[in-house]
């Protein structure tokens, strides 16, 4: 596996490879590596001929109050996972490289989908995603980009975005991976303290209780959220900052569950905010 | 020439094009094709091997008290005119097609760039152009793009775009092409009387001025400005929107005329704005 850690370098690689004919897949993290991560990666090596993954923690995707500092990092980590799972070349940027002096460009997914839920909490945080991506696709030149359904909202803005600005390429967003007991995999996981790592699991039995009265018959959002509270507080150091039943496309808040419902949630366990949603499929 | 409506016609077209290694120029326009937009496709042409125009005239980089409604517009001439300069391909797409329902996304040079000079009277319209050049790109992908510096600040907010998000294209920009008295050609000179048409050679002419004027060693911004106010108010329906002195890069105001200095200026004649500028170069 390449290690490349400036621009011109892995627009060299791509010029080439596109030039050879080969379908670039795509793959853009903040590294600390986890499950989730990796089975994007496997699924780029099975569909595309060149797989390139990147990691470069985005300080314009956080907020002045958030956790860019103490982001967990660990390149040495990461590679070998990236090269097991079957990258042929990293891109690791340096946040010089990326915002380079007198930097000025913004990409904006204005609205709802980018106002409710986490674009409440945390102002600007779809703004420096939404740039960040549409800088590292101008660089890598991919084909399929891949992303996970665990950050839902992400997904949805990232797609808008590539839909509004015609950008050449095909957005994959794979399923959650989770632990053994649920919990969504995330780099912010390694956060938690034992205990706190056990009240987590709340967020995925909130869910799956979510989708056990949906397929009962249960329509009522009101009624949904207030059972996923009362399961979440079960939770001692869980503070929820939202739960969100709404159109997974517009991502519009519904009274009632329907088809293509996305049902998420955010919460703070102890000091590390966690999310994680499920989409309801009626038929 | 071939005419295409559709994103996914040129889309279809490019892939092609790329496919055989072809170099694909572009020259975005809004129309009513003047001399300008002819020299910008003679140059592509000379340049590349597969030269794309668009015509679309993007309602976002208009004011709403502007001039999009009665923006001069004639597509038979203008194929014919293109078709003669040696356009392989005209892309002109609906409002509908550029702007589907739904449409969220925007691109933003924020920070002096384009607050300054006609940013500062016509606020938004920068993000409008940044945006629709942006997705003009994403369709097109052009190895070279070709902009007149009759609109200087719209070529360095379009370079400065290019860079801070890595496009993988070359902005090329061409000298301003003038009518036999000196007036920088334009769509928007359509609009202007007679009379009219006489002051507006005013801009040119305090241009002009400027050059000798630094030429001959003066330095101050200030002394200039005057003598070009005084040159553009000899036409009685003229009315400054500003003149500007800045670094041609950074578009900074100056005090003091240097090497790579931008003097830009905005005027009303009659209902007409109408922009031109020059850059000084020492040495």
């Amino acid at each position: 596996m390449k290690v490349i850690s400036r621009v011109y370098g892995i627009k060299e690689y791509v010029t080439r490879a596109r030039r050879e004919g080969k379908l670039i897949g795509f793959v853009p993290t903040m590294g600390w590596l986890h499950g989730g991560h990796l089975s994007l990666l496997r699924s780029a090596r099975e569909e595309c001929d060149v797989v390139i993954m990147s990691i470069f923690v985005n300080p314009t995707q956080f907020g002045p109050s958030e956790d860019l500092e103490k982001y967990p990092r660990d390149m040495e980590r990461d590679k070998k996972l990236a090269e097991d799972a079957g990258a042929d070349v990293l891109f690791a940027p340096s946040t010089g490289e990326m915002y380079p002096d007198g930097y000025a460009t913004y990409v904006e997914v204005v609205g709802p989908l980018s106002q409710t839920m986490c674009g409440g909490a945390r102002p600007g945080h779809f703004r420096g995603v939404a740039t960040v991506v549409a800088k590292l696709f101008n660089i890598v030149e991919p084909d399929k980009s891949y992303f996970g359904q665990k950050d839902a909202q992400q997904a949805v803005i990232v797609k808008r975005m590539v839909k509004d600005l015609d950008m050449p390429l095909e957005v994959r967003v794979l399923p959650t991976v989770r632990e053994e007991d649920g919990l969504a995999m995330s780099s912010r996981n390694s956060y938690l303290s034992e205990d706190q790592r056990r009240q987590a699991t709340g967020l995925f039995k909130s869910l799956k209780r979510a989708e056990e009265m949906a397929r009962g018959g249960e329509v009522s959002a009101q009624s949904i959220k207030e059972e996923m509270k009362r399961i979440l507080l079960e939770g001692k150091s869980v503070r929820i900052d939202y739960i969100a039943i709404v159109d997974a496309d517009s991502l519009e808040a519904l009274d009632e569950v329907r088809d293509n419902t996305l049902i998420a949630v955010a919460a703070f366990v102890g000091g590390t905010r966690l999310i994680d949603n499920t989409i309801i499929h009626h038929r």
